[in-house]
């Protein structure tokens, strides 16, 4: 397989100021086309770093792109690298200093802004679409060197630009086929011991698994040489895996869980309204996420106060003082009222403790109750997450998800 | 300054499927204390390449800190690439094995699990509260080696061993002193020049601006050796930068624009609802992250649909048909009918179009009112934001919080 490398270029990201985002989004646009990574470097703003981190990578990538360092400040250096690696000149490009001065900012420094219409010798220039940086294709003795900008918008605008030239230079790479399957409701070891049988079946096949709070993603890959690919065998496994873990399975390929809930919900056409408490507002939030959800999202209350309940969600106060906010019963009281005052076909209702504060030993942090309701009937669960704040949160909005998907399917 | 290298392992991290967050958290804990990164490599699991990287890194770098590939699966290369690196057979350590054996999972293959009681020769454990796999430590002539498992918590289990180790052996590091001022409510451009002669001034420190839709960070860094530590220049600059910035600058050091309005709210005891259209629960979500955020913030309404609206903010069916849900009007009547239901002191509203749907010529996508009220008076404010559906809703509830902190600022 043909190997690639990435250099990352920023001080801000090898301090550990700046998230990276731009490595992952090359790796995977490559990963799936057939080539392989060798190795991702990240490298402060440094002319030494990075020419010693091209020539260190060249010796074993066909491909190799770096991002970042493209710009017109002091910082930027990533021209001056590539010259030096490679033993090729930076030369003034007419064509793009005329493109240049037309984009001057105001207040500008006029010679540091030219920067970037230099480029080293033999080289082209990829015109950008978005932000004034230019990128760079290099053909260098059977490989390719890009360097693109490190704003992650440019970096995308050009991503087809070099995704095209690379399979121009590297064409009938074998394609990883892939089959993605989403799972929510299971733990990871859980996940594993089930399928663990036929992974070891289907030897031909890669199986990843990646867990996180929000979803578990099961991977199956196999690099599908041209005509050697055993046709059928990846849906086959995929079919079996699903057909094992069963209900927890939501969904295949890039899908959310929002996404589901919100494509049942529509098809079937069910109007929405939530009541939430702890998650105050994340699970409308993730729900809205969704364009087009106004179709069968109707909205919500964020009832964070106990007054707030009682005023819209016509929660009794009585109830709220017997069992207190988090509790299975006020859970009801707020869904039945949600549905009520919203004429929602559909409402689920969320109380519980996030944390780190408000725990007592009867009613701890991470103790959540949470409630659906229908015109027919309401149906309560009691969850007890583990975690920060936010893990918390984040647990609580995806089972409620995860509550409406279950009680859409059962329909 | 001693030189820290970092290596990422993990083939679904080169793929580009799974987030590396912990160089990042490795990179900046090594920053603040006065060590310098050379270079952070990430590497699938493979033997010959990790062991590559080490090589490469080891020239160069006094600290060399792996993460990944420690548990007991046959991906998981790690110790078999140190131990190739170093030269360093690897050895079954008794101590290692009875605490593995105590631990062995149901199901798990006890051979395989038994690989994390191998550590490479003369290297020790770092014993681990979270998880099952040791951490290794090396000395390596004159440098350290660390391998740390790749699950982030129980990277960061570790994370106080590994600097004391490091702190012992390269003790008196010069240290980064730092300020970081906080900006919203002005573009990165307009910032830079507005600070440029102050940058120009104070030429021992190091200014860096990282731009995003969230915030803008401003770090003032300087590297501060014992005894020749310029006092009060970082302060001072930080001063400048403030007064020159005026009231865009909204807080320093880690803060949160929530977090900034929440202790506002709370100090000047005002409670607070909100009505959410386009954001859908944003900004909601936004101001209960913060823990503790109930003593001030009531709830809020999700009004995704014109029906609630008008059924639990009271706006005005006629208002509606004449201005449309996305108009000042709406938006005036929506904060006034939040402020009227909930009884809060201050309420806010948001009506705008995320997008990518939904636009027109004269009402296009990214257009969005919010209005303020309170018992006095109600403001509004139109903005005309740009981006995907995820970049305007999180500019508009940016622009609330900042509209909030504005108002509570002026009292």
């Amino acid at each position: 397989m043909i190997k690639f490398s990435l250099i990352v270029v920023g001080t801000e990201i090898t301090q550990g100021y700046s998230r990276d985002t731009n490595s992952r989004v090359l790796a995977q646009a490559l990963t799936v086309r057939g080539f392989e990574a060798h190795t991702i470097i990240k490298v402060p703003d440094s002319v030494a770093l990075i020419s010693q981190s091209i020539n260190y990578l060249r010796r074993y990538s066909k491909i190799l792109i770096l991002t970042g360092g493209l710009g017109s400040t002091h910082d930027d250096v990533t021209r001056e690298a590539l010259s030096k690696a490679l033993g090729r000149k930076l030369e003034l490009r007419d064509e793009l200093k005329i493109r240049m001065e037309r984009l001057i900012p105001k207040g500008a420094d006029n010679d540091m802004f030219l920067k970037q219409a230099y480029l080293p010798a033999g080289a082209k220039a990829i015109l950008p679409e978005q932000g004034s940086a230019p990128g760079i294709i290099i053909e260098d003795e059977g490989r390719l060197i890009f360097a693109l900008p490190g704003v992650p918008r440019e970096m995308k605008a050009m991503l087809e630009t070099v995704i095209k030239r690379i399979q121009t230079k590297f064409p009938r790479q074998p394609e990883q086929k892939q089959r993605i399957i989403k799972v929510f409701g299971a733990g990871e070891p859980l996940v594993a011991k089930e399928i663990d049988s036929i992974i070891k079946e289907y030897k031909d096949l890669d199986f990843t698994i990646l867990a996180g709070i929000e979803e578990i993603k099961l991977i199956i890959s196999l690099f599908a040489a041209d005509g050697s690919y055993p046709a059928g065998r990846l849906e086959e496994a995929k079919k079996r895996i699903t057909e094992v873990l069963g209900e927890v399975v939501f969904g295949f390929g890039d899908i959310s869980l929002e996404q589901v809930v919100g494509d049942d919900l529509k098809r079937r056409n069910i109007k929405l309204f939530v009541a939430e408490s702890c998650t105050g507002g994340l699970l409308s939030q993730k729900i809205t996420a969704v364009s087009g959800s106004s179709e069968y999202f109707l909205g919500g209350v964020v009832s964070y106060s106990n007054q707030i309940k009682v005023d819209l969600l016509n929660v009794s106060p009585a109830v709220l003082e017997e069992y207190g906010a988090v509790s299975k019963e006020v859970a009801v009281e707020m869904a039945a009222g949600a549905r009520a005052v919203s004429q929602a076909d559909l409402a689920l209702s969320i109380t519980g403790i996030a944390g780190p504060g408000g725990g007592t030993s009867e009613k701890p942090v991470g103790l959540v109750f949470m409630a659906i309701s229908d015109s027919n009937r309401t149906e309560t669960r009691r969850f007890d997450f583990s975690g920060s704040r936010d893990a918390v949160r984040c647990q609580a909005a995806q089972s409620a998800l995860n509550i409406i998907r279950l009680y859409l399917k059962k329909l």
